[in-house]
């Protein structure tokens, strides 16, 4: 798996959250004689920070859970931590990395393999007033810490919520979950717009309202000012919403700035260019995690699609490649699952707007189906949306909501898993999936959606 | 995708279960000029005969519901019923088949396309007494019925059960929901032998044991007789078992003597001989479900593996191939599940014997992993079970058992669409799996599952 001469090399990796601990973990898996030491710029390596909004809710009593692995754990797999480092330099030629501790002592380390893993920072919207204290942002375990603070002192009525994607909509359900009332304002026509199509979307928005928040769509969102105790934010058109929280979750972009100074290679929406080794255009340096572009399968593409699951695969792979291995990612098919109230939503493949985009030829079909065989107590009606491939009848994305026990994540990589293969829609038919029925029907949820795309399908005479 | 020749088809059914209404349901979808008759033994057509443990556990109050598609549903397609139609004889050469009605009145019934879906019958082992009052067997809606009707008016307050397959689990569940005390005769050395490993089926058994069920291992029962109010279960080692009720489900058989009469050849464990389009050996004459041998795609081998999903795959591969279509069955890879109290059990592809026996060289890990970040509430961990072959990494099979909402199905899914594909055991860390961490985590369960693999494989020098 290793060639034998590339072995007992000294590691240097930037960025202890997936994707660095994922790639210094590896590395010391395959090669136990490699020196792997891990700059980590905060006191927070390895921490879930997927994890922040059920800590923000309540759900997660202590923050300290939400580590992935602690320190002790990290450093008994013979990783070296450097925590509280800042990289500020990365010397490509001497093969070193200039970092600065928190008491502000700078340091020259040397690495035979770097790996860059500095993740994504939040995208700040021109709007005024973000600053203002009691505005916050939700990135790092600083921020999270920062917003359940003021929850529990200020004990706030009411939060507006700038932003819709996935974290907007987990802070919508932890803030109501801590009885604050939520505003949620949404630029687009509807919530989670990049992840699913409308009709998913509004059931999401119908288990907000049913959960007492109020969604404000088709707003862009110009200032927040100070008004005595509350925040006042204002938009176009021209209107004005009163909270005295505000919360602004606009998405991420990538943090190559380090990199970018050092000479290595940006691509699209600033992300560091890599090839499916997670190789740099600069020898022996890697990069891996939401600060790099990433291999969509199914559309044969690089797009900036920063995620959690994705940058443990990519960190495990530059980790691996670092200590001589040879493997290369295989690609994500666009897969993402969040759990909103009493819902999960979740997608993979693509959307028709996407497929269009990629040169295919997509129709969809919706249908409601149900979790288990609805005689047995508690079935939970599925609504699914699948999408294939006019001419080639090849499956190119699904999205299911439902109620968040009627397995739709795991639904939605039985999907994901035939997109990675390639499969056409009516081939799901063939798949041999289990069945009881407190758990499925024996044609699962899934194969009725390939059945009555097929169904619309051929009614088209194709 | 049919053949214009060959449409406007007299398709007769035999069998109004799984395989047979899918067939005649394929075949109207495909060619609603075609005209289809199902014969079907008794008055309960396309009835979910899994669901049967859950109407005698009082879950399903009204067995009606058990119905996949009411009488009026399936005519509605187009579809012509004869109900307590029992089929006596085909005759190939003639292209008919010869009914009796339940008043005993026969007819021959046309056809230029005949499906034979007989299902299976109940296993009756050498047993003294099974023909007693109080003695029951669980296989079709009669059987059921009279079932649930002396709990309810008998109310016993212990029952016997012989077998400790899916059926005989499922119904250890539904009597002790029922405040019935059950006594499980098992004639291995545990429970769910043939679908799952040792430490799996042991963990079925502690499930067992927490909610009052008893379980009799290695006992070979050889007759029930009646003592004043109670059956006497008597076997081998010499022991004796009292109990109100007894049930024996100890398998089923292919009911393939009407087929076998008619000159249709005949396979593995008397199972009807059929090629991947469902053909017999005689022209025109197709047979699906739980009467014909099954390709299994893992071991690329014909077996008798009679499951209800399996039937409605080929049922409706049948049909469409009965109306002109040229449809393959692609083969089970063995995915099976059941719901035992708050367990779910699931397995899919080969355990180790069973990958010997094909010729390959496995090896398996077992490991727990949770279903969702432990962080998040109400985590279950789930124990797995991977077997890979050691030679070429392949992924043979995998089983999970844990609670029962803890997506132990749809994840087995995941393996069984990998296994599917022919996929390596690590190329599982390949797929892009939905995370968020109420429903799992940045590496699922089944890749977790699929390192833990791999670092016993290598730890082999292999």
């Amino acid at each position: 798996m290793l060639d034998e001469g590339e072995r007992m090399h000294r590691v240097l990796v930037i960025g202890g959250s997936d994707a660095g601990i994922g790639a210094a973990l590896r590395a010391r898996e395959l090669a136990p004689d490699s020196a792997v030491t891990v700059v980590v710029a905060d006191a927070y390596p390895n921490y879930s920070v997927c994890g922040i909004p059920f800590y923000v809710s309540g759900e997660v009593p202590d923050w300290h859970s939400l580590a992935h692995r602690s320190v002790a754990e990290i450093e008994r797999e013979g990783i070296q931590l450097s925590l509280d480092h800042v990289a500020e330099e990365i010397d490509p030629a001497a093969h070193s990395v200039n970092v600065r501790d928190a008491a502000g002592s700078q340091r020259e380390l040397a690495y035979d393999r770097l790996i860059i893993a500095t993740g994504a920072v939040p995208v700040e919207p021109p709007i005024g007033g973000l600053d203002l204290p009691g505005v916050y942002k939700i990135h790092t375990m600083d921020d999270s810490l920062r917003v359940e603070r003021a929850v529990t002192a200020e004990r706030p009525s009411s939060a507006a919520i700038i932003g819709a994607g996935y974290i907007g909509l987990e802070m919508a359900d932890a803030l109501t979950r801590r009885g604050v009332k939520v505003t949620l304002l949404v630029r687009g026509g509807g919530v989670f717009r990049k992840a699913v199509d409308a009709s998913l979307g509004q059931a999401i928005e119908a288990e907000l309202l049913r959960h007492g928040v109020e969604v404000i769509k088709d707003v862009q969102v110009d200032a927040i000012r100070r008004d005595g105790s509350a925040l006042v934010v204002s938009g176009t058109p021209d209107k004005k919403w009163r909270a005295e929280m505000v919360l602004c979750v606009a998405g991420v972009r990538p943090n190559a700035a380090l990199a970018e100074r050092a000479g290595v290679e940006i691509g699209i929406q600033g992300a560091i260019r890599v090839n499916l080794r997670m190789e740099t255009n600069l020898p022996h340096v890697y990069a891996a995690g939401d600060c790099v572009e990433t291999w969509q399968r199914v559309t044969q593409d690089y797009g900036y699609i920063p995620l959690g699951t994705t940058a443990h695969k990519q960190g495990r792979i530059a980790g691996e490649n670092a200590v001589g291995g040879r493997r290369e990612f295989a690609g994500v098919v666009g897969t993402q699952v969040v759990k909103v109230f009493d819902l999960a939503v979740a997608r993979t493949g693509l959307r028709e707007a996407e497929a269009v985009a990629a040169g295919f030829d997509p129709f969809s079909v919706e249908l409601p189906a149900w979790d288990h065989k609805a005689y047995y107590p508690d079935a939970h009606e599925l609504l699914m949306r699948i999408t294939g491939d006019r001419r080639s009848g090849r499956l190119l994305g699904a999205q299911i909501v439902g109620h968040w026990q009627g397995q739709v994540a795991k639904r939605i990589d039985i999907f994901a898993c035939a997109l990675f293969h390639g499969m056409s829609v009516e081939a799901l038919n063939d798949l041999d999936l289990s069945y009881t029925p407190p758990l499925g029907s024996p044609w699962d949820a899934v194969q009725l959606g390939a059945q009555a795309w097929a169904r619309a399908h051929r009614s088209m005479g194709l």
